[in-house]
């Protein structure tokens, strides 16, 4: 059988079709509706809510649990959840195409000297004194040699030579020529730099004569419909080879889809870029290079590799011109990858005699301690509370969330986007929870004091003190005054959701310092690379003990510092090269094996 | 109108279509028909004679000059003459599929270091304390550095290793790991050498492991159906891109035919074959790449590259192991190919404090003279006379061709195969002038003596000396003996092309000589390379001119030192290295801008 699904969308309409027992996750995803799901279709982090009509069966106890009794009444279901056995109508909320994506980071002056060059020739015309081939008249005047895979432009090579009448561009690549351009190119020379994030792909237009950035621009990564985190991807892959292929292709088609928005801005066509630089997670990098990353999720983490990886673009469906080079910053191990390498190098605490800790916290929080002589990483496991996943009025970044909430009496927030609030992101959650620490309506052990022991409360803490499905829980916003037709509250739960996840950062950092052998003081300043970093209010962070209270003052929020490292290494073949070096050099501690990690991780979950 | 071409060929008949004005030629190319066409179907060289029924068009200048009035009387035109406008009935005379192709030359001893090598090793299993990554690990443990296009078996990587349990062999070239294989396949490596003639190729399957020969195949280059020469099938891609295409793919279909015979004669996968070196002429080699090679035919005879190319086998649609390499040997020039530099390389006189002289004639004649201080080279165009066009009872080396012929009275010849005489190919054609000078039935500037001057020779001489056509000629087969119905001659005309042909050669190794400063004596050896070098007698050669008549006791002939340089460079990097250098040190004199050459051109007409 076949049915309908009437998808409402703002003011549109779509109708779909759908199969008997198709499932409605798979069916919206299928037809172009961009959805959250955290968790990849499990059932399990509740972000997949659909407001629908028509659905037959009962909701699960899943349902049951993750949405509440209120959005079920409303109609609300998990569409991963619902399987079509009728003819149906779902309602989309549309906010999840409005998130902000942080593009920049801070930059250092470097020198110029990029991965690829131009250099304009005139040769002399061949007679039959000298009779020298195109391609060796080419290699000796520009004093370069021939490429390894030099046959995929010696196709074109005699006819731009002669068109050109020998008065030409030669195309360079680590040392060695790539190609030729006919006439005086050496004005266009264009490169992009990627920091492909697990959540959003960041996109970096320069040109590479001048070293000037000339656009940017940054996408959702569409391999979230398989999930928020990389093992619910990695398991996707794991499903079938076509899955591996899919996962590729989607991260290469927003790829191509960001360069023909950087090339349209500036307007350049996609061969007038030379070069591309990669930075992200080794899971993205993996998905990336269509590489099997099963052996990341599982002990003991292994990558297929870390290593530097330079390709001709002929070799990739990457669209900028065939001869150029694709480069990936390399990784650390299966948990710190390239994104972790490249803030190291943009941060520049590898050059320092005195000692940095770096902390980028995500669902993985990558810590690095360390400076000149010697690096030591980890990678802490905090989940994804942070973004928003796992806490019940928890989302992303953008526009609705609270962003920021101050302690009573007043309980003032705000809201990006300066909109009705739909529910709070990571910076959000963090302010609420310090301050109801501030204002002991949170014990240290994190406990929502119990209405017997909330008298010595003020009176609005006492009132917005309630239960939601049997549950402690604080209201932030009430009903009227959020955009939900329900009050955003935080609830137990959640509050034990954020000890879980800043006892893990928290002891990550305990543990390197531990490692290391030198004593926090000696830590002279902390970048905090990464959207959530720039977001995230200090004082709150200490508060609630993910940053040492000691070292708030050391603190510099450096933005997307992965972006800016891939940046460098595009501009400046010796940062290239410090990020090999880094990655070299940097020991990686794997915390699933310390025994000292777990002990401070106990520790670290009071307040 | 659609007609119908009935192709009988030995016992078969074949029933085609044709379109109203379709060629003839074309027409039976496209049903599968190997035909002669040495001109590429310009009407030039009368070899494409095919007997017809049906043909309503009298018979062009050109054939009535070039099959002469016995054959069109027997109904023989020239396909490539000839338009379909009504049902016809063609005849092909079988002979062209049996031709012997040398694949034998003489074996030095060299040391064998092949261009792959395999390394087994038995890895540490990872663990948490030591997470390497899969690429990083094969590395270490086999002390290689990656291709830089690594990441081509990166995907099959981490399952091999597993699946083989960290026993894994590992395959290097140039210094590089390019994949590995699953335990322990050490004794499985195997590589192909090609000599890819403008008439044939000939291909050599090797045991890399042992540096023994496996295998030989040979097969006609299925270029030929665009002309015997190589400025033909140049024309032909000139054409249109789509020719160029076609031309890369007839050669690249037959280096796969012969891979795949190769291989089953040994029993193995394609896939065990890791590496394949490529000689041939610079033409050839252009079109195995896919390279325009247009401004090799016009002066200044300019090739688009002579150098070493070295190409991962997935870059191509060569039928090896994908992660395997290919190699074309070096070119020195337009017309001193890969082909000359294996020779030179092969013949180890490159090595010798003596001077010696290499000489393979064919179309052009390549020429080398020189040792180990000093090389130089130069290409004489001798016209396709020796290979048989041009010349009336011309064929190539093939079963039925007489293949030598001694002087009177009883003119005793040879007939390859030992079949009834069809015609005559090159080392019989020079028999015959040589034993006609002898005899003085020719004087010294090649006249054939007339009826009045006749009478001194022998009686038997006497009563061969005919016209044909109206042109003075001598029988050499009388048309009882002959295969043919009619007698086999040698005409004036044929005389002249040998003359032609003989002085280009004689006055190219003069011009050398001349401009090296040597005397003649000072050559203490004299390689003779190529099929054509190994069936020629010296004496007859020496007797016409074609070679100094001092030097015949210095005389070796070397055989397929094309394939066997190949082969050399496919087993050992230093004969690689070596012939590498051969390119680099080779001085080219270009003839057409000699004067001298034309001056002893003219004197080298006299026998």
């Amino acid at each position: 059988m076949t049915y309908t699904v009437e998808i409402h969308k703002r003011d549109e309409i779509t109708i779909a079709q759908a199969q008997e027992g198709d499932n409605l996750l798979q069916t919206l995803i299928n037809n172009g509706v961009h959805i959250d799901a955290p968790c990849g279709g499990k059932g399990t982090c509740g972000k997949c809510s659909v407001r629908v009509s028509g659905i037959k069966d009962e909701a699960s106890d899943a349902e049951r649990e993750l949405l509440g009794t209120i959005k079920l009444a409303r109609g609300y279901r998990l569409a991963c959840r619902c399987m079509i056995t009728t003819d149906i109508a779902a309602y989309i909320d549309d906010k999840v195409n409005e998130a902000t994506i942080i593009t920049t980071g801070v930059h250092r002056d470097i020198e110029i000297n990029p991965l690829v060059r131009k250099i304009y020739i005139e040769l002399s015309p061949p007679d039959l004194e000298n009779q020298m081939a195109d391609l060796e008249r080419v290699l000796t005047a520009s004093k370069l040699v021939a490429a390894y895979n030099v046959s995929s432009f010696l196709g074109s090579l005699p006819f731009v030579l002669r068109e050109a009448e020998y008065k030409i561009t030669a195309v360079e690549a680590e040392g060695k020529l790539v190609t030729i351009e006919a006439h005086n190119t050496t004005g266009s020379l264009y490169g992009a730099a990627f920091d492909i994030g697990t959540t959003t792909v960041a996109a970096y237009l320069y040109d590479l004569s001048k070293g000037s950035m000339k656009a940017v621009e940054s996408m959702l990564n569409p391999q979230q419909r398989y999930g928020a985190d990389v093992i619910s991807r990695i398991n996707y892959t794991k499903q079938s080879p076509e899955n591996m292929i899919e996962m590729r292709q989607l991260i290469t088609n927003c790829i191509n889809e960001l360069l023909g928005k950087l090339s349209e801005s500036v307007g350049i066509s996609g061969d007038e870029i030379y070069a591309a630089v990669f930075s992200g997670n080794t899971a993205m990098l993996h998905f990336l290079n269509g590489l099997d990353a099963s052996a990341l999720a599982v002990s003991p983490f292994i990558p297929v590799t870390c290593g530097l990886l330079q390709l001709q673009a002929s070799n990739s469906n990457i669209a900028i011109n065939s001869n150029g080079l694709l480069t990936d910053i390399p990784c650390v191990s299966a948990y710190i990858g390239a994104d972790t390498v490249a803030a190291v190098l943009s941060s520049g605490m590898y050059e320092h005699d005195e000692i940095s800790l770096l902390v980028d916290i995500g669902t993985n929080g990558e810590i690095v301690l360390g400076g000149k002589e010697w690096l030591m990483s980890c990678s802490a496991a905090a989940g994804p509370a942070f973004e928003g996943a796992g806490i019940r009025y928890g989302m992303g970044g953008v526009a609705g969330a609270i962003d920021s909430f101050l302690p009573g009496p007043d309980y003032i927030y705000t809201v990006i986007g300066n909109k009705e609030p739909t529910g709070i992101c990571g910076s959000g959650i963090i302010d609420a929870i310090a301050a109801l620490l501030i204002d002991g309506v949170i014990d240290e052990t994190g406990r929502l004091v119990s209405e017997t022991d909330a008298s010595s409360l003020s009176a609005e803490a006492q009132k917005r003190l309630t239960n939601i499905d049997g549950m402690r829980s604080f209201m932030l916003v009430a009903e009227g005054e959020s955009g939900l037709d329900e009050p955003i509250m935080v609830t137990q739960k959640d509050i034990r959701e954020i000890q879980n996840a800043k006892a893990a950062i928290a002891a990550g950092i305990d543990t390197l310092v531990k490692y290391s052998g030198i004593e926090y003081d000696q830590i002279k300043r902390i970048y905090l690379a990464g959207g959530f970093g720039s977001s995230l209010h200090i004082t709150s962070a200490a508060k609630i003990g993910l940053l040492p209270q000691a070292l708030v003052d050391r603190v510099e929020a450096i933005g997307n510092a992965s972006g800016s490292g891939a940046a460098e290494c595009l501009l400046s073949r010796s940062m290239l090269k410090a990020s090999e070096d880094i990655a070299k050099k940097m020991r990686y501690v794997e915390l699933s094996a310390s025994a000292y990690f777990t002990e401070k991780y106990v520790d670290n979950m009071i307040f």
